[in-house]
């Protein structure tokens, strides 16, 4: 009768598919060459399981503990790129590569070392990590005798004596100690009915020396009463090349060692009697075999869907995960995306503008998303603040900033995002009505400031120029950055403001010091007065760029009352909010990705041929864009020295006199700011010298 | 005893404020130029209900028909663009100009000839077309005596015999018969005990003529048993002016007119005697009161808010609408906004790029669109395809045309919305594996043949490359124009295919001879070979431009089946499927402008200068853009001769043998498109001359 064996069913737990999730986004990303797995086998799996070898979390740490008493195999790791590549593998000369090995390790006597040698496997694999799909075919190969193996005697379904089974326990125990581990899986052994001895394979000559009945011990995982596992198959081809001149049979022990109810047990051992082929002059490799059949019975790759059994939420979350990770695969590696989406952005205006910026935040994978708006969505909205519904607006709209971050959940529930309903103090708009209006705005700007404390950039998306003062002045003398977008009609102008140096630091001008002020204290800057719009340099830092105001020669005011109702919202072509949204979000990524963030110098239109400063690209001051003519320009000016909102002395004002002096903004005209800042003088110096200039005083852009 | 009069209350009904909308929508915009408008008011109303003045629906038409058995009264409307105008307008100033109007009226004796000159109007307005709210304020402007008017015997409370009223009633109707009309505001009377006579106003010194006791007539709207109606007003004030001197008391009827239970009543009528002053030898025109008291009884305006009582999805409609007619006040007058609304849209595709494209759509109105995808939604899509929510994704997820659909109908119940869950055979798939294949293959080419005749614009969004092909040939054999958008990772292209001539008309080639090519026709082209890719000229008109493949030298195939997961979806910034489906509507859009529309000659880079064909800019071929420089540019380029999408031998083809040829082109691999189009011939001979030309084979851009 010939010897059968049970082959090895692979067991793939679903933490060597998170794993290899992981590793294939983060490490192997497009590198399909092999890579080193660990497996492990036990052999003391009651009746009625399959022959197990199993890969789990830990299979990628190849130098990583291996589970008590189980026993470890090595093997190589196949990941295609494609399912394609999957199945055009040429699996044959994977296979007969990997047997030449073992064999070449047989003949070259490395296995008797290393006994583990003659466990190896191959898993070839492709994941689907769009879908949680993963296809998969596992071989553990095995060399073959052409003729098969005849038993001698029928296995026996337990050794003999229980003596005997307990010194057997004991010297193997012992030869695990020796070889410091808690599964030695193959070893010689010769009993009596007195004592067992056991000894490691590489003793062979010396322990058999005197033996006439040669037995070798395998650690043995199959749980059949009549059949060894794949394991010894190796190591009789080992035995029939090494020794299979000297021998006629061989004894075998399958070494099962069962724990039942708290009791070791090694009774499910078997024992039999092989005729061994002599393979000693044999050097030719032997055929091979090893690849596991899959669920049909067929030879064939299995797959597991891994979706189903998963938390949708969490799937949610590694799929977009998953794809902003692809592009570190070959378009950008040097990504950092960790900076992006650990960004926690304020959205100052949950419109037009701030629907689309935040909808391109998520699409970039940031998290902490926070609005601020004061008015309730209208039916008028939906169609073109793509975070609002029909539904939303009616009995009377909901609020804008809730119904944002409701929809936003909506989208994805690992969003952390959160709204307040709350206005902002403006100039020219008067807070000091009564006790009750001005406790409401001092509130109001405290909650704002600590808003923009708790942010590390402030997005400005409102409609109206005024609303912009009181964020640019905070998140200035707080040095955030801000991103601000506005519309016209077809037109619109992106840009970041000026991020002003530490206060402390090194350095020209503009932080603190009222008295030196950023224009006249460059030295790129030729001599002569600042004057405002006319500042276009190149290779201005991002410490002495502009702000929204910086243009303006007249303070905000209150823009709102005498508005027609298409100066009330903004009237824009549909697409251009999509446009000017999206870009400032890609804005604000490009420079994050600059190791000098805000600090960057700014690019210009000019520097679209030269090399581009992140793996992003540019970091412009301001995008301006033009519908109209499918164009945008990217100018960048110099921080004014009298600007309304970011020159020092409005700062220092701020920063010393506090919501006293905001206030004093607020319930004023124009001429409060414009005074201050040295405005008005300017006003009065340029009409004395007849220079018309025309002020921009509207979010619409009508130049060049 | 003093006479009091009952003042007019206005009745503005629901009507009004919606014509008045429309109005200011479509015709005032920002003219804040006085208007005619008419109101009406009845004698006829029963005791309790107010003194009315009607202004509905009709208001508008001043020259339209006037209720039957009404008054018309002719108004002025002052309709303002702001509230903060409205509150400003100087209401006393427009008091007095009427005044003056009516006391010039009353001097000259145009009254006589036209005595509803005496009934005349002010309403002042401010539509908030935003929120449907109404400001108005009413006045009714009557001339006054200084001292009052004396009455000299109490009012009567009914008409003496019976036989007297029926005689009235004969006499008014005859009156209102000759008058042609069925109510006349102001009539003169005398009557004995058998007899009752009536005559126009202009008629009052013959009808008077050797009459002791004088007796107006007033058609009367007021109910109250004591008093009479505002109109009486100005009557008695043209009396005084014209017969003062030589009255001494005027007996005045108040006309009222019920009808009750089917049954005609003049028994409420009042009739009473006054002591008039003599006005006759003042030229200065009186003191006039009007302006209409607000609902707590003060004088200020009333306003009505009509979002509550109107259907929210009409509502919705409405603010839609409003939104786009904005940009025709002030911004773009020429705008033809219903070219673009009407336009119904075909998406294929309804991932990154047709969410993005549906809501640019709807942004503009359009509420005609269809989707056609064969995906269902995964877990990574919400975050960057706007149409989409987590619970989409849960057991397996929404077809994403149908999904799209519901999501598009939830923000805007008004769109005509539909969505096809079908695929789209391309070429290099074969469709031959079996008869149902086969007939599979037939019908999704049939459907899609049907979709695209059924719509206006086709707009290729989907993710290979060959998908295009198939709706490229139909779209093309049907001359139906297509916007095509893809994507890379920092790179779009959005470009109209050539829109090729009706079949049988006249001028160059491209249509449907294939021995003339486009390129080597064409007049303006230098004589030589046509190289794909090289022909970029300026102005060619929209029949001879390039479609998607005519820059490629390679038929498309299946590009699907060797990608690595950052090739199988789209890996691209998040912001640009915003950009660039923003850009293919806004292009859409330009393009339905222009008077040629897809014929139109194709705006380039160099044409930014220049003064653009159209109201909203340029029409250019192609939108190329590259985000990590925040630039476009815009090349067009030639159909090519051996397009294997749009060359006149593939659409002969199409057009001759239909879905034979079709499945010839699934079925096939590259080779029979390119024998068919005589790229191979091209390849042999561009190797011969050992010319090396890189081929465009992904969606990924790379030029500039």
């Amino acid at each position: 009768m010939k010897l059968q064996f049970a082959p090895f069913s692979s067991a793939l737990e679903a933490g060597f598919w998170h794993q290899l999730t992981q590793k294939k986004l983060n490490d192997y990303r497009l590198d399909e060459s092999p890579k080193s797995i660990k497996g492990y086998y036990y052999n003391g799996d009651p009746a009625g399981l399959p022959t197990r070898l199993t890969l789990e979390f830990s299979a990628f740490e190849t130098d990583g503990p291996t589970p008590a008493r189980c026993c470890p195999a090595m093997g190589t790791l196949y990941n295609t790129n494609t399912l394609e590549a999957f199945k055009s593998t040429d699996k044959k000369a994977l296979l007969d590569k990997q047997a030449k090995e073992i064999w070449e390790a047989i003949q070259s006597g490395a296995c008797l070392q290393n006994p583990s040698t003659l466990n190896k496997f191959i898993l070839l694999t492709f994941a689907d990590l769009k879908k949680y799909h993963f296809y998969y075919w596992f071989c553990f190969p095995a060399l073959c005798f052409t003729e098969g193996i005849q038993i001698v005697e029928e296995p026996l379904l337990s050794l003999g004596l229980s003596a005997q089974i307990s010194a057997l326990q004991v010297a193997y125990d012992n030869l695990c100690i020796v070889s410091k581990t808690t599964a030695v899986p193959y070893f010689l052994t010769k009993y009596s009915e007195e004592c067992v001895e056991v000894a490691p394979l590489h003793d062979w000559k010396t322990f058999f020396a005197s033996q006439k009945t040669v037995t070798v011990g395998v650690y043995d995982p199959c749980t059949l009463p009549q059949h060894p596992g794949w394991p010894l198959r190796n190591l009789l081809i080992l035995i029939a090349n090494k020794w299979g001149a000297q021998l006629n049979t061989v004894e075998v022990l399958c070494f099962r060692d069962r724990t039942l109810q708290g009791v070791r047990s090694l009774q499910h051992s078997i024992i039999f009697r092989v005729k061994l082929p002599d393979l000693s002059s044999s050097t030719d490799c032997p055929k091979c075999v090893g690849w596991e059949k899959n669920q049909k019975g067929a030879m064939g790759p299995r797959s597991v869907n891994l979706s189903e059994c998963m938390d949708p939420k969490r799937l949610a979350e590694s799929s977009v995960d998953l794809n902003l990770k692809l592009m570190r695969w070959r378009l950008v590696p040097s990504l950092d995306l960790e900076r992006v989406v650990s960004t926690k952005c304020l959205l100052l205006g949950a419109g037009t503008l701030g629907c689309n910026v935040a909808r391109t935040l998520m699409g970039w994978g940031v998290r902490h998303i926070t609005f601020v708006d004061n008015a309730k969505i209208s039916y008028s909205n939906p169609v073109r603040q793509p975070l609002y519904e029909f539904e939303d607006c009616l009995t009377g709209g909901k609020s804008k900033a809730l119904a944002a971050v409701e929809r936003m959940r909506k989208i994805f529930p690992g969003v952390n995002a959160e709204g307040f309903n709350m206005s902002i103090p403006m100039p020219g708009h008067p807070v000091n009505f009564s006790e009750v209006t001005l406790g409401q705005a001092r509130k109001d700007v405290e909650q704002l400031e600590a808003l923009i404390s708790s942010h590390d950039v402030v997005f400005l998306l409102m409609d109206t120029r005024e609303s912009r003062w009181l964020p640019t002045v905070i998140a200035a003398s707080q040095r955030k950055l801000i991103v601000n977008a506005a519309l016209g009609f077809d037109t619109f102008v992106v840009m970041r403001h000026g991020l002003k140096r530490a206060r402390g630091e090194s350095g020209d001008s503009s932080a603190s010091s009222s008295s030196c002020t950023s224009a006249s204290s460059s030295s790129s800057t030729p001599a002569g007065p600042s004057v405002p719009g006319a500042s276009l340099f190149s290779n201005i830092p991002g410490h002495r760029l502009g702000c929204y105001f910086c243009n303006d020669v007249v303070a905000p005011g209150d823009s709102t009352r005498d508005r027609t109702l298409d100066q009330q919202c903004t009237v824009s072509r549909p697409g251009l909010a999509m446009i000017a949204g999206a870009l400032a979000v890609e804005l604000m990524v490009s420079i994050l990705q600059h190791p000098e963030g805000g600090y960057a110098v700014a690019s210009s239109s000019d520097d679209r041929m030269n090399e581009p400063p992140t793996s992003l690209g540019l970091v412009p001051h301001q995008i301006r864009g033009f519908l109209s003519r499918f164009d945008n320009v990217l100018p960048a000016s110099l921080a004014f020295d009298k600007c309304t909102a970011c020159s020092p002395i409005v700062l220092d004002n701020y920063e010393r006199d506090g919501f006293r002096f905001l206030s004093k903004v607020f319930n004023s005209s124009h001429s409060f700011l414009e005074d201050l800042t040295g405005l008005t003088l300017l006003h009065q110096e340029t009409q004395a010298a007849e220079v018309t200039t025309a002020p921009h005083t509207y979010d619409e852009i009508t130049e060049r």
